[in-house]
């Protein structure tokens, strides 16, 4: 029978043996007592196994509240535990309730993250994956062999409708690619969504008639099921592309809804995200996180960027776009969408450390900040990137290129 | 105009008064440089406002990974922020993405956890709250002036469903009030969630009809949307009065469709909430995560118990419970689940710190394992109940009531 493996990092002043073996009991069939019915072979064919120890260190402060060391020691390690397929079916949220779930209410844990979720081939039957991903959002914005360039409607909240029109307007003329919505924004007072997206989608289905290039727009339908549902339709009416759904405010089950209607590119922003991952004992990783998304079918994730202004490690980031650019089973690649602070500069190591240009690069007073407008801001981007691919280094790119040299001059010293 | 105050325990290695502009910045308008558009007026009307800042202590060590100190020092605070409900409408992912999202992303906080929410009078003309809540669970379950006893099933995941029926008929002749699945079963290879209600009901309707006491049981319908419609359709087609949800793992979207639906009281699981709230400094606190529940509607919610297995201290249990004991507008107020190594030993302690029988009282193996059987389990916890309420001790309440002197003798030392 096939099984589903998980990877965490844990810590606790227990004996390792012992905890792990806490950890797949409370998973399977915990309670405090023996009780009737908990048969031999009912535990065999559907008790949590724990599969591997690695003890990594030992140190002598708890990383998160929970038992206390009788030796001040408390132990890390790499586990893995294994479940039958059996147990869930194919069901995300009982599996994240499983994999997930109470073990973070577990005393004997002084410590726990997940790690990595290794599935069976069926999930592959069961879940379709993106609809889009990589090669559907190239083909909708007609754009290859280089990164989408992308960027956000800024301020987040309170322009007019007009005024957010008249930015897309700006931005499509400047030839950009690819424009969200802030997730702070989706029907506010001033911007109704419907209204909003009828305005935007008239200037790029314009600009659409006289150039032959769509400008991928995702609106962010976040909201009640049946609200999004509506939205998502109000989009397709209009001629849109794209949706953006803040997947950790929605949840799983809703967004796993709006990616199973294939109309529209779902842009997946992950808000929330830092609190599930930014302690290095506590949470999930990354690489658990995006495979969950990949079965749910998003086609587009955040994965931050380079030297972003959040708190996330170049290193981090990278490691989350290598995750992505993994195959998962026969689904679609999807896009690894690089944010924050970006400008251009970042390019080249973003090129230099993934070696990839699947990306949607966005830039937000990157481009609309511009010291020569949008449309340089654009160009900049595109010029950053294809310098990066070129093999050069961003100095010899700012003497190539005038836009670009703006840009560095702009924003090179933040 | 009505405006949203949210209130963070923060800690940073900067200013207090520049951190929480920054947080007010990045939750209204936030990018790195000012881009056109971004007038005065629409700054005033739009904009976080930071409307206190209140200096708790200094310390040497940063909670979780951020910016670095200069001085070696970090302040912690509790500061408010506020928000004009002009700029959400009534959409609870985006007040989650704004009070919430990318904040946990803001590397000059190393510290930062959502404590409260005041919400507008407004909210609970569009937000109906819970259908049944305490008064509906009791009106249910014919259960008045005493906590409801419940209990989960036990093993968690195995049991065929003629098992699992032969122990609801066990549960059911022991007078429980209410029973729930294990969060880890939905449907199973061998026990299909419609097979398993079918059993069930009629074993419920059966001893309802011979007794006038119908149990309530809560079945496991986390899943996709149309799959937990499908399940919510058959729990009331079968006779049910209750469906439970892992609140975390189906999000936010889902469960509130399901609470809409007002045919079924819902009990909301909250396994995941440990990685949401277990470290002092990240996540949100369970006063602002109850209300978010409260205005989706659930009816029962999860608060841990006293000494229980997990984590949790007695002091956050208790400051869960009485969190849900505040009014919440006119709303019904919703039953606490008190759970987790519960057997009755802790009815003392429980109500002589929270003063209130408004409670459902989970035991698992401390009715499942009682030496007298599963009757004189459900009987000990309704002694120790009453015992306490009357004011008596556990001792004092021992020697009167012999099921729960047994109760006492087994599970009394754990």
């Amino acid at each position: 029978m096939e099984r589903i493996i998980a990877t965490y990092y844990i810590e606790t002043p227990y004996a390792l043996e012992k905890a792990a073996q806490v950890l797949a009991g409370e998973q399977s069939s915990g309670t405090f007592v023996a009780v009737p019915g908990e048969t031999e072979e009912l535990k065999e064919r559907f008790a949590a196994r724990v599969e591997s120890i690695e003890h990594l260190e030992t140190v002598d402060t708890a990383a998160i509240p929970g038992a206390e060391s009788k030796t001040g020691n408390y132990h890390r390690a790499i586990i893995k535990v294994s479940w039958s397929i059996e147990n869930f079916g194919y069901n995300l949220p009982v599996l994240v309730s499983t994999l997930q779930g109470n073990l973070y209410e577990i005393t004997q844990f002084t410590g726990l993250k997940l790690m990595d979720i290794d599935l069976p081939e069926s999930f592959s039957k069961h879940y379709a994956g993106a609809k889009f991903g990589i090669d559907g959002c190239r083909q909708l914005t007609n754009i290859y062999n280089r990164p989408l360039i992308g960027t956000i409607i800024k301020p987040s909240i309170g322009l007019s409708i007009q005024q957010t029109a008249d930015i897309v307007k700006t931005l499509a003329e400047a030839g950009i690619d690819f424009i969200k919505d802030d997730e702070l924004l989706s029907s506010s007072a001033n911007s109704n969504f419907n209204d909003r997206v009828e305005a935007v989608m008239k200037v790029i289905n314009t600009h659409a008639d006289k150039t032959g290039k769509k400008v991928m727009f995702a609106f962010n339908i976040s909201g009640e099921v049946d609200e999004m549902m509506q939205r998502y339709e109000t989009i397709v009416n209009a001629g849109g592309t794209s949706a953006m759904v803040s997947i950790n405010s929605v949840g799983l089950s809703a967004t796993k809804k709006i990616c199973d209607q294939g109309q529209l590119a779902i842009h997946a922003h992950r808000n929330g995200w830092g609190m599930m991952t930014r302690h290095p004992l506590l949470g999930i990783d990354f690489n658990a996180y995006q495979k969950l998304w990949r079965l749910v079918g998003v086609d587009q994730l955040h994965v931050n960027g380079i030297q972003n202004k959040f708190w996330e490690s170049d290193d981090s980031v990278v490691a989350s776009i290598e995750s992505l650019k993994k195959p998962f089973y026969h689904h679609k690649n999807i896009l690894p969408v690089v944010s924050s602070g970006q400008w251009g500069g970042q390019a080249f190591e973003t090129y230099r450390r993934t070696n990839t240009v699947d990306l949607l690069y966005m830039a937000g007073g990157g481009i609309m900040a511009h010291p020569m407008g949008a449309g340089a801001g654009v160009v900049a981007l595109q010029q950053a990137w294809k310098a990066a691919v070129d093999g050069l280094s961003l100095e010899e790119a700012a003497k190539l290129y005038p836009e670009f040299a703006k840009s560095v001059e702009k924003f090179g010293t933040k």
